[in-house]
Parts: C-alpha cells; structure tokens; sequence
C-alpha cells in the first residue's frame, strides 16, 4: 500500500453514540500514524444496500488505502468478516460478508483476492459478542494500514463466493426504461440508476410517469438551468441522471424518496411540428437545491 | 504520558453549531502534534449523567492521553474547573467538576491526584465569561497533552472533594431486582445497569415488570438469536445485560427510554415440570436492530 | 503560511451523505501533511447569510491557513470561484464569491488580493459540472495549503468587486434600537446584533418589543445569573448582546427564531423612585441552557 495510510471510514452508527469514537480510539492505538477520514456514519440502521450506493459513489475519490464500511445487521450470525485486496494490493476493502463492499469493489476492478478475519491475535477480546466494529473490523483495518500483511488475518477465501452487489439496474418494459430512485441527497435531488447513453438519443424533453402520473422532464446541463416550474434531469456530479427543481426538493414537490420507480420514454407531443406541449406547472417552495 | 498525543473529546455542543470547531483550532493552535478524537457531541444540552455513562462505556478504548469532557449546565458559576491525574499520570481528564468525569475515572482506578485549573496563562482571554470550552478547557487539554506538568495550571486539590458520579446502581425489593435504562442507543437496545452475575443464577428466563406490565426476557448470546415475537436479554459489548427485540427497536416497541424502571426477578412458570409459559406476542415492525 | 498546515471547513452538506468525506480525501491526496478541522456542516442548504454568520464568529480562533467555506446555491451559474488573500498572504478563504466569505474577511482585516479559480491543471475533472466543492474548492484549498503560489490559481480580481456581506446593523428608529436575532444556539440562547457598548449607558433594565408584546430584560453577567421568571441579557462569548433565560431555551420559549426583529430602548418605570416594576413572569420549562 502506498504512503501515507489512509482509513476511509463508512458506517450506520450515527453520531449520537459514540460507536465512531471508539472505533477510531481502537485504531489510534493500533496505528497511531494512519489517517482515518469519515465518508459518513449516518447510513440508516442496517441498510446494506444504501450503505453500498454510498461507498460507490465516494470510492473513486477516496485516498489510496484502507477502506472500512460497517453496515451489519448480521452481526453475531455466521456471515462472515472479510478483508478484499484491490488492484493486487493497492488497496484493501474491510467489513461484513453482505454486499456493502460488493458495489465499490465492483467499481474499482473487482477483488483479486479476499480472506476471512479470523485470527484472534488481530482482535479485540470482546466482553461481549456483539460490537463486531471495535473488536473485529477496527483491528483488522488498522493492522492492515499499518502493514501486516493480508494473509495473516485468517483462510484466503475465493472471491467469487463474496456476496455480491444489490445494485438495481434498469430494465425495458413496453417500450419504457423502469428506472429507481438510488439516493436523494440533502437538497432532495433524485439520483436515478440511468446513465445519460441511455436517453441521450431521446432528445431534450422526456416523459417521466410515476405515481400514476405522467410528466415531463427537460435534460439541463446543470441545476441552476433548471427553469421554474420545469421537473430538470441534469447529470449529476456521479455521471447519473437525476430529477432536480428550480430552488425547491424534487424530493419533497414530486413525493418522490429512494427506491421509488420511475418510468422514462421519449416525449412525444402529438405532432411533431407543433409547439412543445407547456410543462404542467409544478407547487414550488422558496426552498433552494443546490 | 506516552507518545503519540490524543485528546479525546465529549461533549453536549452538537453539530449545528461551530463550537467543537472551535475548541479543536484552540487545541491546534496550542498543540499541533496532537491528535484529536471525538467521542460524541451529541449528549442532549447539560445531561451530565449521560455524558459520564458515555464516557465510562468508551474510556477503557481511548487513546491515553487527555480526556476532555465538556457538559457544563453550571458555566459561570463557581463550580470548579478540573484536570484529574489517572494512573500516576499515565492519562489526565480535563473538564467541569460536576460529576461528568466522575465514572470514567473510576473505571481506570480512580484520580491519583487532581488540579483546580486556575492559571490564566494557560487559558485564552475571553470577550465574555461564557464559552469555558473554548477559552478554558481546551487550553488546558491542549497545554497537558503538549507537556506542560499538571501541576501548573492551579492549585492541586483533594480529590475526595471531587464531585462523584451519579450511576445508579440496582437494589433489591420485594425479592425483585430494581434495575434502571442507562443507555438507549442508535438501534432501539435498551442497556440496564445490571452485571450478568446478578441474574446468571436465574436460568435462561427472567420476569420483567415495567409500566405496570408483566413480560418474559429470554436470556440470549447474541442480538441474532433473539427470536421473533421474543423479548431478548443480551450482554451488550460493554458487558452489561441489555434489553432486544428481533429486528425491531425495543425502544419503541416496549415504550421504555433512558431513564425508565425495570424490575425484574426469577420467571415462574407456576409449575415447575409444566411447558413454559408462551411469550407474549410483540409488536413487531420491520425495522432492524443490531 | 505558515507551518503547520491547517484548512478550516465550513458547509451545508450535512452529515447524511457522503460530502465532507469526498471533500476531504480529495484534499488528504493532494496535501496529505495538511490538517483539516470542520468547523461545521450543518449550515442549513444554501443559507450564505447563516454560514457567513458562523464564519465570523469562528475566524479570529481558526488556525493560520486557509478557510474553506461552501454553502454554495448558486453552483453552476457564472458566481465566481475565489480564493481571498488576507494579511498579505498569511491566511486564504477558499468558496464561492456570493458573500459567505465577506464576514469573516472583513473581521481579519479584509482582503489584500484575490484571485478567481480558473486554472484547470488546479482542478479535478469531474463527471458532471454540479460538484464544486470536490472539483474546485477542494484542490484549491489543498494546492494552496500546500504551497502553491496563489498567483497561479487564476486572473487576479479586484477584491472592491468581491460581493460584499449581508451582515445587518442595527439603526435607531423612533427612539428605539432596532435589532435582528443574528443566531440561535444549541442551547436556545438568542444572539443579537447589538454590541453591548451601545447599551451600557441604559442600565439595568432594557426595554425589548417583539412580536407586538412589550417585555423587560436585565442584564447579567453569566447565564448563571439570570433570575428565575426573568429575561437575561447576557453579553456571550463572542462579545454580542444575547438573550437568555434560567434553564429554558429563550428561543423555544419567547418564540424567537434567527432572522426576528427585537427593538430596544431603556426602560422607563415611569416613576423613577418608584419599585421596579415586577418582570412578568416566563413560561419556564426544565430544560437548562448554558
């Protein structure tokens, strides 16, 4: 691994309790020279999937290293603690068995190797069986960031038999791309799972039918594009479409939240040499989206 | 105190605000070689009995050093502010004499000796006389954990006149166990102040009385082997007996919180070679716990 | 600038997404020996006025360096992207040229240079035009921290074209002060644009008007000496007039709220050797503040 060490840190512990501190206290001790920097701990208590969108969208910016995601509500039962090697060692991926890694690793060329945290002298004794973060996945992180080698920490396992990602991807359907809400990010723009290829050939405006509504949306180039009253698609900062109003959340105006489904096709106006049909004109609040 | 230098830091400032911003450039300013690590800022405004019980569950995992706990109803009275020596000067905890420290010192042995922090050399100059955290306490962790000898900052003072910590602890009545919710955390679980070895000699089953209400714990390795329609009686990762439900938050479920009563004694099925008493059925939402 | 290396962050990106984390390991590859502080995050989305606020209050306890803030709602428009030089170069702010940085420059003695961000080798290439903070902001700060010459970021401006703060000032109207609550904190306290010297002559005993009701305010030197059933005037720690209350939130329980008008004048008992008269009582709840 190269220099200097890093932990990128991602977790549904939340703030409120000092579950981080802790873990960062253990690995301080462990390697006290190691960067640990927080992608966020305030994933939803055990939403494996969210918790993996989170890593995929952050781990092509993250600093060479350690990364350590801890999204575990199998904690205590038999799925396995694991540590993934990258690009042959450049970086390591550690954390439970249960897809939260899959979606990142998948995105940086897949795993070449993979081995279960299973030697005890890389642990915490534990009073209890239950706080897998500070006495398992903390010490195998640290020690890793540190330089012990990968294969001490226990069996090498085949990387094929990992759990992998839930990432859902669109699907055609009567002639309609069924795309999902992935994320609604803090200013409630709606992350779609669509890659702009795939409706670039369908011109500026597309109809977009959820909720058993139909509406139109219109492709900006960025936010502040977005015209009032129009439902925007801009690519977002990822390289995925999103739904975005003018200074309003198109979370809160559409009633639309993650893992909704969204129906897209072409517009289609009626005739085609006739003015573009007006954008049904959408409950805006003062509520600014970046 | 050994190398590397870490403060760790508590307090009931949050996030909103820029205070823990501020007392970590303070501690930069003074000291730049040392690390910090927050435990927690979330501890509801002025709870000192919930900082102190969040302070002793995390102080036998922090980084020696410094630690610097801050939720101080009493600013700007006379209640003293304090650097207590652990250990010989192995570890030093900086903060309001109010009994916030007070548990944590106890876990790690009790106060060898202890400081009024009273030297204004070692303090920043305030434009108003409210903000001990910034222009106090952070001083001082800073000054200590950079070398400065404790005995500098004031007058050294008993440490029997410390004010101690407020734990409750549980009793007996009526041939019941008189226990008390210490701790709610991010998933719903309900610690109480009760050792394993209190009831270990009562078997797997337990009588629980609270809100009037009569239920069955069960006791359970892990939160994984809690069984639906069950509730469960765990040891936590801090070695205390918890209250869980499967995949749900006892919490919200059974309507208990920090602070609540739980009484609890031997389960008596009434007869002894009859089949156990069913379980009463629990509302069960599909939210996950730990 | 001078060494150690620090860089204080400032947003509205929240803690639920993945934000900071990127923001911070961009900065982590490009200038691993620079230190970051968050001062905060939770600048509510796109509140320039409030983030300017807290900036200011923050920036005379920042570390030397440079001050990265990004509350940004006008990201993908033509608002410029600076970085303001300040004391001849020993410290840099690093944002959007929207007014969130004016405050706190003008609080360090204003800008001596500045420069627009404009050089691509300087940036990352991103996906999507919509993320500033993670492909201009970021590498700015971190070069800049870093060492590299600001001359090199992009054209110098003059900084008479930097807009300029929105920072309110109180003004005398019909023998009343006319004052605006510039920030209400964790704990409920009301922080007013009003420098105490601007009261000092009135006494004790302050007149405040808002909301069309007419209550009396007393002066005091620390929370703690606020009176039951009375309204404080508390000079805080950062040298502003507040309003406090005993052991409630001002704020909660006067129905004030950032951004309220407040007006002053002294108060007239209307018969000078009179008793003062009684202060009517407040609804008090248990809740203490700082």
């Amino acid at each position: 691994m190269s220099d200097p060490k890093t932990i990128s840190f991602l977790s549904d512990y939340g703030s409120g309790d000092e579950f981080v501190g802790v873990v960062r206290s253990v690995i301080r001790q462990i390697a006290p020279e190691v960067a640990v920097i927080d992608i966020t701990h305030e994933i939803a208590p055990h939403d494996v999937k969210a918790g993996g969108l989170a890593l995929a969208r952050s781990v092509q910016y993250l600093a060479p290293g350690v990364v350590l995601g801890i999204v575990d509500p199998g904690v205590g039962t038999d799925r396995r603690a694991v540590a993934i090697e990258v690009a042959d060692g450049e970086a390591y991926f550690v954390g439970p068995d249960n897809g939260l890694l899959a979606p990142a690793v998948q995105m940086v060329g897949g795993a070449t190797r993979a081995f279960e945290l299973a030697e005890p002298d890389l642990q915490l004794a534990a009073p209890g069986p239950t706080f897998a973060g500070r006495d398992v996945f903390a010490p195998a992180a640290a020690h890793l960031a540190g330089g012990v080698p990968v294969e001490r920490f226990g069996p090498e396992i085949d990387p094929n038999t990992l759990l992998p990602a839930m990432i859902p991807i669109t699907r055609e359907e009567d002639g309609r791309l069924v795309a999902e809400v992935l994320w609604t990010d803090r200013f409630g723009n709606l992350q779609l799972n669509v890659d702009p290829a795939e409706i670039d050939a369908w011109g500026e405006r597309v109809e977009l039918r959820f909720d058993g509504t139909v509406r139109t949306g219109v492709r900006r180039r960025t936010y502040a594009e977005v015209a009032k009253n129009e439902i925007g698609l801009v690519v977002d900062s990822y390289g995925l479409v999103s739904i975005a109003l003018d200074r309003a959340s198109a979370a809160a105006d559409l009633g639309l939240d993650t893992g909704a489904e969204v129906l897209l096709r072409p517009f289609d106006d009626g005739d085609e040499g006739a003015p573009v049909a007006p954008v049904p004109p959408t409950p805006v609040t003062l509520r600014e989206r970046p």
